[in-house]
C-alpha cells in the first residue's frame, strides 16, 4: 500500500483516473509491483487517495482491458502474470464491465432538461417529408460548412436575436457543440493554453484534456472570468458562457466583456471562444447582444446550438469563425463532409425561414418563464437562503450559507430517491466558498414540482446543525 | 527570392502550404523580410519551389488572414507595415477570399460518386414520419454510443454480411467516418504513430496531421499494405483498407490479414483500424468477411459508413472498438452526446430491422455491377492498357503504360472539360510506377457514359509518342 501513496494532482490537466492508471502501469512495468501480487481493493484505494469511487473504478476498469490487472471474483486485484509487453494474452481480452446502472433517482431539477411537450411535431413532420421528396440533389454530399441556405437563414436569425455580425461564409453547421469545440481545438495552435471557467462544465474540460492540450482554470466572480487572473494565467484562448455562466448563472456586464476584448486584442495569438447556450432564454430584461459583435478584430469564435432551444436530439449547432481561423478551417478541412444530415439542415433551414423558429422560442420561452416563477416562489420559503443567477437561461443557484452540500446531495437520494447537485461538483482548483444547489427549470412541470418540491423544502429548511453534524 | 530557396519536404508530415507559410512568418518575424517589403507574386513562387498554385494559394491565403503580408491589387502582395506581434490592426480583418470557383468540369468517373435514383424515398419518408410522430422520447439525449436498438441491429446484420464479431456493447455511432476516426485518434496514446496507405486517402493524411500526430506512408503492393515496411517503420497504428484499397483496388488476401494481425499481436501498443468502405459492392466472388473478425486480442478497430451504401448526405458511420480502447472511450467520452439526430438513428433502425437494407443493397449492388460491365466493355477497346481492382467496390484503375497522367487529365479539362484523377494524386512519398487513371463508376448512368465515354477513349486511345510529348 506504501507504493500508493501518492497525491493525485485535482488542479492539474490530467484527469485523476489517468493519473492512478499511470501509477500503476509505471510500477508494474518497473517491477515494483510483481506478477500475482494483490493490490488494493477499489474501495480501500479510494479512502487512502482521497478520491471518488468512480474515479478509482475507471483506472481499474482500464488496468483490467489493458492487460495489467487481472480482476477474480471474491479475490480481488491482482497484477496479471503474463505482462502485456512480454507476451500478449493468446485469450480474447473481456469486454470492460459496463459502468453501474445510475442509481433510479428522480432528476426533476435536471440542468440539461429541455421541455419537449411543445416540440412542434407537426411542423417537423411536414418539413421533414417534404426534404425527403422534393429535392433529390440533397441525398448528394453537400457543402462541409453546412449548406449556404441554412447558413444564409441562420446568419440573419442571429444578427437580429444575438446582434451577431457575421456573413454565411463564416459559419460552419456541425453534429453538437462538442463537435464543434473538438474542431475549434484544431484550427488554434497547439501551444495554445485554455483558460476554461472555473466552476464550469466539466465537458469543456474533459473535451481539452481528450486532444492532450494544456488549460487553466480561472475563477468565475460575479461578472464572469476573473480578468487579472487570467492575464496572470499564460493563457492565449479563453473559453467563456457570457450569456448565462454555467453553473453561475452570471450574465457579463458590458464592462467586462470589453476587459476580456482588450486582452485578446493585446498579443496576435490570443482567442475567446465565446459559448452562447442559453441566450435564447431571458427573463428581467432585454436579451444581451453576443461578445462576437463588439469584437472588431477578429477574435471572437461564437459557438450556439439548437439542442436546447429546439430538442436534445436535433444535433445541430453552429459556429462562427473569425477571418483568420476560416483560413486555417480552409485549409485544413476541406475534404471533410459536413457532418448533419441533408435532410434536417433543409428542415431546419425552412424551419427558421418561415418564422416557425422564433415562434417556437417565445411559446417556450413563455413556459419556461412560468416554471422559473415556480421554483422562485417554493424557494422563497426556505429560510437563511438566497438565489442568483436567475435572470436567464434555464437554472438558477440557491445558496445555502453553512449548510454542507454534500450531506445534503446525500440525504435527498437516500430519503427521498431525489438527484441534487452541489455547486462543488464543478469546481475545479477550490471548493466553493458558500454552498449551493444548481438547479434546473426546464424540465419542472407541475406534476414534478408536486412530488419533489415539499423534498427539495424540507431538506434545505432543516437546521445547520441539525443536519449537517450527523 | 534567395530567400525562398528552401526545399519543400513532400514525405513529411507537415503539408506544404503549412511549411511555406512557416517560413514566411520566421522571415517576418525574424525581420529578413521587411515591412513594405514585396515578395514573390504566387505565380513566381509556384514555379520556383516546383509546387501547386493551390498550395501556394493557400499559404498567402493564411498570411494575408493573419495579417503577415497585405494584397493589393495589380501590385501583388507585401510585407504587412503593422507587424501583428506589435500593434494589431485596428481594422476588422478582412475574410479569406474564398476559394477559386473549381472549374465547371463534367466529373462522371468520380470515385465519391453514389447512384441516389434508386433511394428509397417513400420508406424513408414513411419511416422518418413514424420516428417524428411516434416517441416522443426521441426527442431527448440519447445514448453517447447510439441508441441501443440500431447498435443491436446493426451489430446483427455486421456479424452476417461481414463476418464481424461484436456485441452492441463495442459499437459506436456517429456523424460520418472522419467524426469517428478522429475520435479514435483521441483514444490512442499522442505518441502514436500513424502508418496509412500509399497510395491512399488524402482525407486520413490530413486527419492525421489536423491533430499533430506523426505519420508513415507505407507502400501498397497487389495484396495490401507492405508488412516488412511496416515493420521497420517503427509505426504502432496501421491504417488499411482490405475489403477494396482505396485507390488500388487491391481486396487483401487472407495471409497478408494474418501477416498484420501477428504485427498487430507482436507488442502491446499496436493497433490496426480497417476502414471497410465499399465493402458492400464485390461481384467477382463471395464477399471476403472483415478482418475484425480474424482478430482474437481486441487489436482491431472497425470502421464503416452508411454514406456510400445509401447516400452521401445520411451522415451515420459506425465504429466497433476492442475492449481495452472501449474502456478508454467510456473513461474520455462519456460526457459526449451522440452526434447522430435520434430521429435519424430510428428510421435506420427500422430500414434494417425490416429488412430494406438489404433489399437496397441488392438493388443498387445490381446496378453498379451493370455500370461496371458498361465501363469494362468501353475500356477494353484501348490498346496497351489493363484494367486492375474490378473485383469490388465503386471504382478501378486503367493502367496507361508508357503515358503521362499530368498531360492525360490536363487534356481532358481542356478539350472535353472531363475531369479525370490520375493515380499519382493519391501517392505520397514516390510517384506511382506506371501511369493510371483512377474511375469511378458509381455515378456513370448510360447518359454520362455516352457524352463522355467516347472522349475518354479518344484521349487513352492516342499514341504515347504523338501526345506526352506535346
Amino acid at each position: 500500500m506504501a507504493d500508493f501513496l501518492f497525491v493525485p494532482d485535482s488542479a492539474g490537466d490530467t484527469p485523476l483516473y489517468e493519473q492512478i492508471y499511470r501509477r500503476f502501469v509505471s510500477e508494474i512495468q518497473s517491477g515494483s509491483l510483481a506478477a500475482g501480487e494483490k493490490v488494493p481493493s477499489k474501495r480501500r484505494l479510494c479512502a487512502h487517495l482521497g478520491v471518488s469511487m468512480s474515479t478509482v473504478e475507471t483506472a481499474y476498469s482500464l488496468l483490467v482491458a489493458e492487460g495489467y490487472l487481472d480482476s477474480r471474483p471474491r479475490s480481488g486485484y491482482r497484477v496479471s502474470p503474463l505482462l502485456p509487453l512480454e507476451a500478449p494474452a493468446a485469450e480474447a481480452p473481456a469486454l470492460p464491465v459496463s459502468p453501474p446502472p445510475a442509481p433510479p433517482l428522480a432528476d426533476p431539477f435536471s440542468t440539461g432538461a429541455v421541455d419537449t411537450s411543445v416540440f412542434p411535431y407537426s411542423s417537423w413532420a411536414r418539413l421533414t417529408r417534404d426534404a425527403v421528396y422534393q429535392n433529390p440533389d440533397l441525398l448528394q454530399r453537400g457543402d462541409p460548412q453546412g449548406d449556404r441556405e441554412l447558413r444564409q437563414v441562420l446568419c440573419h436569425f442571429l444578427r437580429e436575436y444575438r446582434g451577431v455580425v457575421c456573413s454565411p461564409e463564416q459559419l460552419v453547421i456541425g453534429a453538437g457543440m462538442e463537435y464543434l469545440l473538438d474542431l475549434v481545438l484544431q484550427l488554434l495552435p497547439r501551444e495554445a493554453v485554455y483558460a476554461l471557467e472555473d466552476p464550469g462544465y466539466r465537458s469543456t474540460y474533459r473535451a481539452v484534456a481528450n486532444q492532450g492540450l494544456r488549460v487553466v482554470p480561472i475563477p468565475v466572480d460575479d461578472q464572469g472570468m476573473d480578468c487579472a487572473t487570467l492575464e496572470a494565467s499564460g493563457a492565449t484562448v479563453a473559453y467563456v458562457t457570457p450569456s448565462h455562466q454555467f453553473p453561475l448563472g452570471v450574465t457579463m456586464p458590458a464592462g467586462r466583456r470589453t476587459q476580456l476584448l482588450r486582452w485578446a486584442y493585446a498579443r496576435p495569438d490570443r482567442y475567446l471562444i465565446e459559448d452562447d447556450y442559453d441566450s435564447e432564454f431571458r427573463y428581467t430584461s432585454r436579451p444581451i447582444p453576443a461578445m462576437q459583435g463588439l469584437d472588431r478584430r477578429g477574435r471572437v469564435v461564437y459557438v450556439g446550438t439548437f439542442s436546447r432551444s429546439i430538442a436534445p436530439s436535433i444535433r445541430v449547432a453552429y459556429l462562427i469563425l473569425p477571418p483568420a481561423l476560416l483560413a486555417r478551417y480552409r485549409a485544413q478541412f476541406s475534404y471533410a463532409a459536413s457532418t448533419v444530415s441533408r435532410f434536417e439542415q433543409q428542415v431546419l433551414c425552412r424551419f427558421i425561414g418561415d418564422g416557425l423558429y422564433a415562434r417556437h422560442l417565445r411559446r417556450v420561452g413563455g413556459l419556461y418563464r412560468a416554471r422559473r416563477g415556480q421554483l422562485l416562489e417554493l424557494l422563497s420559503a426556505i429560510p437563511h437562503s438566497a438565489v442568483t443567477g436567475s435572470e436567464a437561461g434555464l437554472h438558477l443557484l440557491l445558496h445555502l450559507p453553512g449548510r454542507d452540500e454534500g450531506t445534503l446531495c446525500a440525504r435527498a437520494a437516500a430519503e427521498f430517491g431525489l438527484k441534487l447537485r452541489g455547486l462543488g461538483e464543478f469546481c475545479r482548483a477550490a471548493p466553493p466558498r458558500q454552498a449551493a444547489l444548481v438547479l434546473g427549470f426546464a424540465g419542472l412541470d407541475r406534476e414534478r414540482l408536486e412530488a419533489y418540491g415539499p423534498a427539495l423544502l424540507s431538506l434545505c429548511r432543516q437546521e445547520p446543525s441539525a443536519l449537517d453534524k450527523s
